[in-house]
């Protein structure tokens, strides 16, 4: 595999509204995307973007709040109960591909390949085969935006 | 403050040769930077090039390892022995006026404005007033280059 575009970092949070109020107010993020609800997940995501030189390519910051009980999300604010880093997630070209180059050399995948917030085909890789990082691969979307 | 470019994300490794066995051979990284030693800190640290779209811009990987007792990532890595995201780092154009501007808000900062990495000024923000991410503010490099 060849490594891909870090599209984003993804933050759990305790609380969307004093999130938002942190990446505007303190950061002085100004292109924050609207609240994408993922019934199916219990979550509640808004993407950030941040700049950069070119104007484009900036990773985005990914706020997720649980919005019901049981999620791993909510697992992991019981332990960061402020919130934290979460994710870090990496394009590929082809989601198939990317999967069973994983599965192949051995790395655990959380779950079936389904569809993520940005629309495309994604699937996460266990921390404890990734260098203690959740990691998720997204396949790039076909108009090749960033998002 | 306006929101600058997310330079890197800090990820603590006990083993910097697997780790970027890791990076190499797993995720498929081509551009790794040699080896920084910051004997001050008591850290080694290789930076990780991201590709994107335009061939600029990428967000990077930084690997940080302890070279001895006493240092806070070594206690990061003790409550996360596999090692873990540790922090995330974004550019401002000016060191002395961004520390002020995040002492104004009444944020903590960690100790006083030093070299980084990347040779620019650089200080880090308490986790507990940043929404529960460590956040290293770093001046851009006066080329303008990403690193």
């Amino acid at each position: 595999m060849k490594l891909g575009r870090m599209n984003h970092i993804g933050y759990a949070v305790p609380d969307m509204a004093a999130a938002l109020d942190h990446w505007r107010n303190v950061m002085g993020a100004t292109a924050v995307h609207d609240e994408i609800v993922m019934e199916e997940m219990g979550l509640k995501i808004v993407f950030v973007d941040t700049p950069t030189a070119s104007g484009i390519d900036g990773t985005q910051v990914e706020l997720i709040q649980p919005i019901r009980e049981g999620t791993a999300v909510g697992s992991f604010l019981e332990k960061n109960p402020l919130g934290g880093q979460h994710h870090v997630c990496f394009e590929v070209p082809d989601i198939a591909v990317a999967r069973e180059y994983f599965e192949g050399l051995g790395k655990r995948i959380l779950g079936p390949t389904r569809i993520g917030a940005h629309g495309t085909s994604i699937f996460f890789v266990h921390p404890k085969d990734m260098q203690g990082m959740l990691t998720e691969i997204m396949e790039t979307p076909k108009d090749g935006a960033a998002h």
